[in-house]
């Protein structure tokens, strides 16, 4: 029997006792150096493959630490076909570091076009092999763009993570909206996803977590502890950790009793902690290294902190 | 001075006297025999050039009639790099066929990545032209994410259309829900929409309609007529026309008081009238022809009686 996509992800917690997502968005303004040439003018080519290249070496120095990476589609398509070809090699060598793939890509349509994105990134392709694991889904046309996610992932192992809660301000302006039977609508979107996992086309397994994960930011975290609570079947996938403000005592909100459940993503405090090229030291990869292991080290005394405070849940 | 999306499109829709959108949508089952050869296990490459195809076949035949295609990213994503490239090409040869593009992408992020997707949709590459006209974008995630497509779209008289009401049946259970101050949760975003359209970042300028437009299903008329009159400075793009359910009686009610700023949208019932492939007419090309001019007159004939209707607006 296929495992689901959360069970997965809590069984490389487990071995890796990390949840530490490591986010892929490259920009060229703060690439080491000796990626430099492909910066200004030159093709979308050889733009391409300096994020390729770079990603490589990030997925090298972050596999002993995270448990997946997540690339955004965004700066890849900001390149074209060539990015689109990055990006599709970037999944591959994360899959090879036997890191899961997650790919950020917030797509959301319905029917036979949401099947097509599920294809895109869930279906084998000629090696065998999915793209990515997951793909972040936005649900705001309902649980018609859902379920052909839940179909395909079903198959493989693998799923989506429907976005409820976001960590940049503005997330306010609809998702905390409060609707007229006291729910806000990031909770009403949680009560969907939580609902789809345990639907009847998705039946519980021996596991814990379902096919669906959900996002919630790391900024607020009172709504990430009542979000934990209202999604038990749900594994979490938390952003907004490290440039983004979110820190170790906030996420562990995210967590279950057992300190499991979600993974933290951080992108540019890992992949660039010094900022712009001309600041980026020599030995930039042993920075990327510690930077992830610092994260993970931050997370796990977390939550061992939280476990053996009394009164504590 | 640069004119914005919404009058640019106005522009055009009194040129043609049109308000037809082609959705371009390619699906294997329902391709004409001569690009069935690429229907079963044929490689990625071979597929995309089967869709580039049949999308210039497309874009030849409703020229003349309609104003703008949709290609669905969907499709093309579903076969990775090769789908891209696809895309792209699709893209330049509908603008050369005199067709504005819209890129049915329904991306949604925030900040920087937002960015990204806007350059990736809206920045002119090496030709001097950006890949389309126009993307639909999903702002769940509040105008954090509206505003990147805002900024570039201004510099190149391109946009975004925000996904406000949907046609398919679940988008219900986020769109509808009624919040405390009564509105629903389409209102609020039909609302941020015209707030931002209106916003001191995009002054009105003299013209009628501006950067943003908004994306309303035509399966529910009267929220369609209740969101026109709440969106008097937004382009709506009308999707659901025909296959979906949607009836000329029922797309007028998204037009404004002169019988402009909306186009309507319909790809099945316009690019595969014939359904499956063994259905397919030898003059294929001509049915495609017919299909479009129909729904631009049936369009028009219906704007045209509301006009002289007394009592109505």
């Amino acid at each position: 029997m296929i495992k689901t996509l959360g069970d997965r992800l809590l069984h490389i917690q487990r071995q890796k006792r990390s949840a530490v997502c490591v986010g892929i968005d490259p920009r060229f303004e703060s690439l080491p150096p000796e990626f430099s040439s492909a910066q200004n003018g030159s093709s979308p080519e050889l733009k391409a493959l300096a994020f390729s290249k770079f990603s490589e070496s990030i997925i090298s120095q972050v596999a002993p630490y995270a448990i997946a990476i997540k690339p955004q589609l965004a700066f890849f398509e900001s390149l074209g076909t060539p990015g689109w070809q990055a990006f599709e090699d970037i999944c591959r060598l994360g899959r090879e570091a036997g890191l899961l793939v997650i790919a950020d890509a917030k797509r959301g349509d319905i029917g036979t076009t949401a099947e097509a994105y599920a294809d895109a990134f869930l279906l084998p392709k000629n090696n065998g092999k999915p793209l990515a694991d997951a793909c972040t889904i936005n649900a705001y046309l309902g649980t018609d763009g859902i379920q052909p996610f839940i179909n395909r992932g079903q198959e493989v192992g693998g799923g989506a993570f429907v976005i409820v809660k976001t960590s940049n301000p503005s997330s306010i302006q609809i998702q905390d909206l409060k609707t007229t039977d006291g729910r806000t609508v990031a909770d009403v979107m949680a009560d969907l996803v939580e609902t789809c996992n345990m639907g009847s086309s998705n039946p519980p397994c021996d596991g814990q977590y379902g096919t669906l994960g959900a996002v919630v930011g790391a900024t607020f975290p009172r709504e990430l502890g009542a979000l934990r609570q209202r999604l038990p079947r749900t594994f979490l996938l938390i952003p907004g950790y490290g440039a983004q403000g979110g820190r170790p005592c906030d996420v562990v909100h995210g967590f279950d009793k057992n300190g499991e459940g979600a993974i933290v993503s951080a992108s540019r405090s890992i992949t660039f902690p010094w900022g712009s090229t001309q600041s980026c030291p020599h030995n930039w990869m042993e920075v990327i290294a510690a930077a992830v292991k610092t994260m993970r080290d931050e997370i796990q005394l977390a939550l061992s902190e939280r476990k053996t405070t009394p009164g504590r849940r």
